[in-house]
């Protein structure tokens, strides 16, 4: 893509009214737009990344069996009613409206209710489990201070899957390999060093959820960590006895401000009773459905990441997330170094690596800065000294090392 | 995807309340769950339809200069104040909620206004235009009645493209481009030969606007048609003076019901205007950006083809939008016809072809009633008959006739 015909523009300051580093390097960066405190659109970089992100996630759900779908932000009373987190008493963070007839409808911030309910009209027999649903769908949550960014926004993605077990067993054998594709996409994202498997709350349900919960100076959570044995518990369960039961040792726990990028959840078959989710078993007998809930904030990750890889001239993405491979720099119009930049961006393009072609007519500086700043994992530059030499400059954005390429051997070099 | 690994159940019947043909057939061919009026869950299945619906309008949006983005649901009652759109007696159609602050806040039903205003924080210059951007967004719309199915729902997918043009000779050339760009979606959603430019009110910017309806007789719309021409008029602003002024000929129209599948708007500049949306053309003056808004129903869209194409068995889709290529049925259990099954199977998805395996201990009626409700290209069917001719059954769903393939031949019978 070539800069002058994509919808880009850099920023030397943020808005006066965004506190939060994440959001501030993501609006100068050109990747969000800021429309209201807590509400933010995605710019065509920033989509980019959010739809990396998804695949990730998207690859790892499908590797353990879930089935995407999407179900619906418009939300029923009666529904939310039976389970008693319709009144804002239960849930503080509705956003509720009207239909035309006056009746209330609420805005989804969560879909365990209507996914639960739904899935009652394709679950009647033990034949019919387990199934497991997933989604990538825009939550709305009533906040009342939106300060951090896009770590908790009023409007945001979360990917949530569902799984529907026959019985106690079935369900912790799939929590398990839920937890195990969680670590595999915190992998595959560069977050696994620091993101720890958290012991939370888990009522009413259980004794303790669990929180992926990745460590970050802004993260709101604070947690309790054991970096030997890769375990955390939230502040909120924090107690003598807690870490006694989890086997941990009070003194080896480094207390740290984490920010929580995916949540399990054990809803037993209390939910399910409530909602009528029910099956018949292999002896005729009729059992409640148990049910699970597994939640990955998707702009929230994408803030993290942001926050977390950035350094002091801008963002840094790992090259799987990043909306574009390589940010190609053509730092003259002449003749001879146009061509060689055109030449490159086809060729390149043609090999498969995606490149964001600036082909303006800026000064070199702004356009090093632009490419710090935007954070693409390579540089390449090609310029009146490296048409002299017949070359191509390619450097690693975390890298200050630059090397001389060949145009043939170009492509080689990035894929390796 | 074996079918007893995937979530998707078929039903005789749709439920009573549903009175809509597209959301009953969709309904019971398990690609919609309706969660209440006018609002409507994707199952995989619909995903899958609505995902290709949008790949095929990315391209072409993507191939007019189209960036990607996407806006938020959250709306600003200050903004569009500004345009007089806030008030319900000019909007008849929003949702309105409430901040904890108690202020008020919309929910999207359009993004004319937000994405303007957004323009006018990177629009600065005449280097900065044009600019077109467009989103898949899900709006939500407080519609009276709902009782169309997906033609018209409370919550709906829509891709909304927008465009800023420095003066009215740049938008109109866009515009054009758009209009061709729209016929091309169409036609390789095999809709052409039913799908009509038509003038429509274009109050209070433009005489006309230009709607593209589809000729089906569930539509909401009713338009007078040249079918020599390929031009219509919508009824709302059809008489013998707008005849006249297109240059048809009142005799050679026919009457007819239609469904909007897109349409097009040209602002001018007059909602430019009203958002301070201008930029500094080349002498020093500042002028109001040139505005184009351009919509197409994602949902809508598969509503409507879902209704053209069925036939008295069951959906019927084209290849480009269909969930699956194939549906590989597997008629007996006896370990020689699940190996054959088997092998057609993974010899079919490694060569590309994607297959919907029914792998269930079921009737063949009800495989072969399944097969034609949920309306894939194809049909290969494997039996303890197929395999003593060392074949498999191949047969087209638009297409009573059955042809017998050896294994090897099946893959290259299925791309030719």
């Amino acid at each position: 893509m070539r800069r002058s015909q994509i919808f880009l523009k850099t920023r030397k300051e943020a808005p006066a009214d965004e506190k939060a580093s994440n959001a501030q390097l993501l609006i100068r960066a050109g990747y969000i737009h800021k429309d209201a405190a807590g509400v933010y659109a995605l710019l065509p970089l920033g989509l980019k990344v959010v739809e990396n992100i998804k695949q990730v996630v998207r690859e790892e759900m499908n590797a353990i069996g879930g089935e995407e779908l999407l179900m619906t932000t418009l939300q029923r009373k009666e529904l939310w009613s039976k389970t008693e987190r319709w009144d804002d008493k239960a849930v503080d963070i509705w956003f509720k409206t009207k239909l035309k007839n006056n009746s209330e409808v609420g805005l989804a911030w969560s879909h365990e209710e209507p996914i639960s309910e739904m899935m009652s009209a394709f679950i009647a027999s033990y034949r019919d489990l387990p199934a497991y649903v997933y989604q990538f769908q825009t939550k709305l949550r009533n906040e009342p201070r939106a300060k951090s960014g896009i770590l908790r926004s009023r409007e945001f993605i979360m990917k949530d899957l569902y799984s529907f077990s026959r019985d106690a067993k079935e369900h912790e054998a799939y929590y398990q390999r839920v937890i195990a594709a969680y670590h595999k996409i915190f992998k595959r994202l560069g977050l696994d060093d620091i993101t720890y498997l958290t012991f939370a709350s888990g009522e009413p349900f259980t004794q303790f959820s669990h929180e992926f919960q990745t460590i970050l100076p802004a993260g709101e959570d604070v947690i309790y960590l054991d970096k030997v044995k890769k375990t955390a518990i939230n502040e909120e369960v924090m107690s003598d006895e807690v870490i006694k039961q989890l086997g941990l040792d009070k003194n080896k726990l480094a207390k740290t401000t984490a920010a929580e990028v995916g949540n399990i959840f054990n809803f037993g078959t209390a939910k399910s009773q409530k909602l009528g989710l029910t099956y018949t078993d292999e002896r005729g007998a009729e059992k409640a459905v148990a049910l699970g809930s597994y939640g990955i904030g998707i702009t929230r990750l994408m803030g993290v990441m942001a926050e977390h890889f950035a350094d002091d001239k801008g963002l840094v993405w790992p090259a799987l997330v990043a909306p574009f491979d390589v940010y190609l720099a053509r730092l003259s119009d002449k003749k001879t170094v146009v061509e060689a930049a055109d030449k490159a961006y086809s060729l390149l393009t043609d090999s498969g690596v995606s490149v964001l072609y600036d082909d303006r007519s800026a000064r070199p500086g702004e356009m090093f800065a632009d490419a710090d700043l935007i954070g693409l994992p390579q540089r390449v530059v090609v310029s009146e000294q490296t048409i002299k030499k017949d070359s191509f400059e390619l450097k690693s954005r975390q890298d200050p090392k630059v090397h001389l390429f060949k145009l043939d051997e170009l492509a080689g070099a990035l894929h390796a």
